[in-house]
């Protein structure tokens, strides 16, 4: 298993030069006294050290040996237990957690650098705290009082971890259906009952307690997603001065047995009559989940930009130092008996492909973090209302299009190494079959493309898009904007598309779902453009300084404009034939 | 795990509606005694119930279990050695091997069909006997009469199993490097010295002998790849009556671990001063291992169909039932909390893309078997000539094509699945695995690129691609010929697409290496527009006898043209832009 090293210097300038987070900062009341460019760095530096030295080693076992199951009990591989006790000890867990409740009040636009190492050194060693974030921020959000001082400090203490349990064998995309019943109990609480799969970290040897987050119905509850309610029910009860006390009847009844993140455990949870407390409003527990479902969707993207990272890093490695055959423009290792395999167009293409989509990836997280912090900490109305219409409009972006194209980087980067990159050895093949997972959870990525196109599109005539473009076409208009031709193009033809599709969908109800998947890697096409433009921009600055790094990141922007974005011609042509031809078939003749 | 059902309506409609194989193989007489079409119906049931019945129900067991080594020994999962011996005695092996030599003599146009049912129920299994057929196939074409005449018939038999022993742990792509020697001894054997890597099937439980096709340097060869020769080195010695002697220094040193074929034993082989026989000429057995490497090319593309075939049956059969939602256009199934998710417009568009895929693909691979058949059975001249241009043409696109597009739908079909498709109770998660190979081995897709765009393209001005393309336009001038503009439209982009590499790689050796993958699917995706072109020109003529089946061609046809097609503008877009952008970095700048 080759080494993870965390891209720090690529990081430190999309966060530093490219966003100019230090100057954001500095004028945002609640992060200039905890956040400086330095403070940035010294958590950069330090999570690489974490994740390369503590959690990136452990990554191979933990495929190997997986997670096991006994009579209730989940095994995390050996090495778990002790790194994630050391890992909690950095206050990881709570690095962007609520500093009243003892989180650090860590921007996001910092926090998703961290993660992105973390899915890079070991993705089932990531999702436990993942979750764990994901859960403190819907209880901040929805939460009594009670239950925030009770159950806030642990979790970002990470002593305690959370879990999302929303899915049942029978509802998974279509959460109306859920089965699982909450019965009000004489004091104030609720007595669980249901069956829930495919729970990450639903049970685990890590923590002290496990905190569920539980979609159920009332006993009057409207039918479909209207009759939702969202519950808090802890592993072990929790006695009145914060200690651990009874278990609470909630039980894993087994694990899943899965194509990859192997480490991480995938639950059956089985609720008998567990007490269980309301977060947020009966019956809108759907509205107090996309809390976290949304934190989940932007960490479960960067899950695709860390393994590709991951990908990138190994495959590098190799084409430089694996010999095969001769460059077509003659030998270049002469005192070799063959060159390289860097030196060959198809690698390099390969090699560029991943260099390309994993920065403007970065960039990209990086950007939506932006949006995500200005709509928490900025004390303008206006500002904060755009950042929440662009962080609405994006997640599913940044969700889907991070993934499928993680895929295909792990999947180039496997191609790098031949037959070496289809065995054990060489960690390839685990990246791929633990990448793969992140097109599928926490909503699959065709269900991240209706989102995107039917309601944050469609649904308001496009005026959140408008406000993307807007800012693509400000950024062109500067008098050393570079690709200001391509970008203002690339604005135009997701704009003009877009407008079709809401003409065409008003007509047609198929529409939106026949077009949604190309369109949003249109979509994301278009915004890494916008994303390489601006680090071109950066880089052409400051070029004289260093040379070798931002002649790369100019080399990279060129084949980025010249060799990808030229896909979107086919995927707009491929989305403008429309949905009729879908529906030639009726269902028997498949 | 779900059954697997050979397609054997689309199969015959392939074979005898569009291919007319029927008519072609009485106009041969080496066919017209052998097979027609009741023949080939009868051939096409019995695989489909060995197939169906006897092998695929082994896959998943193959999977979990896997082959094993132990000191030197290779025991294949339960039940494979009960269900080879069984299989071999329907001749399977020997399918389309030499009749003179125990050979059933079947044309290959029929055997692809059976290798698509093979690889779609177990493609580890299927690999056994796919490497003996390639090894058939080169001993027959190049060895002497006293090795063909001891080793062919028990290979065709089946009771013996080839190899083909090429890769070395530093010479993979590059042959030329490879280190294996062989040493000329009194008896006109000789004695081979090496280690050979990645040997699937090298060792297994199966078959009473391994028959070793091993590329090796006679003690005088000229340095690289014309300096190699083919030699056959048996596991077991053969004695003069044909029984099965003593053990030739030949062993397994270990197995590979890997992502899937899990059943496949993947071997390093140590040839200790083992006797090997030459086959061929000296130092020219490059030539004589590409006849064996190009039979196993188009075997390991129609590897890519075959597992695209079981993950649509199963992507469909999943869609039917599974209820989530409600279609965009209003409840389907009223009586229902929710509409089967076959409805919905994304899940179309992928089971669409996998059924147009797959079914292009079959069509495309029995048109590359046809043009094997008149390139060995025809005894016109000319006709043979033209057959084998297009057979060397269209081998690396069948390779490459079928297996990237075959990963695609493998996909696909997981995706139809969420969740369920990443775990291993339906078998989604194993055709990922499985079918992932196919890209690599067998020479990678990156190769068959540059195979076809730089030697069957370049190098001789684009003669070969014009009568591809000559066959296409002469297809879409018939009057009843559908989607001619279309089709017309492709054939020119293709041909003018190739001009202008023609023209650049003249200019600058990077072009055809910076262009070779993303030509070798805009060929891909041509060649399927012609194969779809042909089946709805047939469906419409038969539309009335059969509404449900040629509509359902007719409508499939209808999606690959206005849905799948205008991906090659994307396709085309990229390669224009030329090699340029992938030499913008040194090697240290990645």
């Amino acid at each position: 298993m080759p080494d993870f090293n965390a891209p720090l210097r690529d990081m430190r300038f999309v966060l530093h030069e490219v966003l100019q987070a230090p100057a954001l900062w500095a004028r945002l009341p609640a992060l200039a006294e905890t956040v400086d460019a330095d403070t940035a760095d010294a958590v950069l530096e330090e999570a690489a050290k974490v994740t390369g030295q503590l959690i990136a080693p452990l990554n191979r076992n933990g495929d190997e040996e997986g997670a096991q199951w006994r009579a209730g009990e989940v095994r995390t591989p050996a090495g778990f237990k002790e790194a994630y006790a050391t890992y909690i000890q950095g206050g990881w867990v709570g690095l962007s957690g609520n500093p009243d409740q003892g989180g650090m009040g860590m921007p996001k636009m910092l926090a998703v650098q961290v993660e992105e190492m973390l899915y890079a050194a070991n993705s089932s060693f990531a999702l436990y705290s993942a979750l764990t974030s994901g859960a403190c921020l819907a209880i901040d959000a929805h939460a009594s009082e009670e239950l925030k001082n009770t159950y806030l400090p642990p979790l970002y203490e990470g002593r305690w971890a959370g879990s999302m349990c929303l899915t049942e064998a029978h509802a998974g995309t279509d959460l109306g259906l859920i089965r699982t019943r909450a019965e009000p109990q004489a004091d104030g609480s609720y007595a669980i009952s249901g069956s829930k799969i495919f729970i990450t970290g639903g049970e685990q040897d890590l923590t002290e307690n496990i905190i569920h987050l539980v979609l159920a119905k009332l006993p009057d509850a409207p039918a479909g997603p209207k009759g939702i309610s969202l519950f808090l029910v802890p592993k072990f009860l929790v006695n009145a001065d914060g200690s651990v006390g009874a278990r609470n009847p909630v039980h894993c009844g087994s694990i899943e047995h899965k194509m990859g993140i192997k480490a991480s455990a995938t639950c059956v949870m089985n609720f008998d009559g567990a007490h269980g407390w309301l977060v947020g409003e009966a019956n809108r527990g759907l509205t107090a989940m996309f809390t976290m479902m949304n934190y989940e969707r932007l960490s479960i993207g960067i899950q695709g930009i860390g393994c590709a990272e991951a990908s990138y890093q190994n495959a590098v490695s190799y084409a430089r130092e694996r010999a095969q055959s001769r460059s077509p423009s003659g030998p270049q290792a002469q005192d070799k008996l063959a060159d390289p395999i860097i030196v060959h167009p198809d690698v390099r293409r390969m090699l560029l492909s991943m260099k390309a989509m994993t920065e403007g990836g970065r960039a990209f997280a990086g950007y939506v973090g932006q949006q995500l912090d200005l709509a928490k900490f900025s004390d303008d109305a206006e500002e904060r209302a755009t950042a929440e219409a662009l962080v609405a409009l994006l997640t599913p972006v940044a969700k889907a299009f991070f993934t499928d194209t993680g895929l295909d980087s792990c999947i180039h980067g496997q191609q790098v190494f031949g037959g070496h990159g289809y065995i054990r050895e060489w960690g390839q093949e685990q990246l791929v079959r633990d990448v793969r997972i992140a097109q599928i959870y926490e909503g699959t990525n065709g269900i991240q493309a209706l989102d995107l196109l039917g309601r944050k599109v469609v649904a308001n005539g496009g005026a959140s898009l408008r406000v993307f473009t807007g800012a693509m076409r400000a950024f062109a208009s500067q008098p050393d904007a570079p690709y200001a031709r391509e970008l203002l193009d690339a604005a135009q033809r997701l704009e003009n598309l877009s407008q079709w599709l809401i003409e065409q969908s008003a007509r047609q109800p198929h529409e939106i779902g026949a077009a949604s998947v190309e369109y949003l890697h249109l979509f994301g096409y278009t915004a890494y453009a916008w994303m390489w433009a601006r680090m071109a921009q950066v880089a052409q600055r400051q070029l004289a300084t260093d040379e070798a790094f931002y002649g790369a990141k100019l080399a990279t922007a060129e084949f980025f404009f010249r060799r990808l974005l030229p896909r979107t011609l086919g995927l707009d042509a491929c989305i403008r034939a429309g949905s009729e031809s879908l529906y030639g078939l009726s269902e028997g003749q498949f």
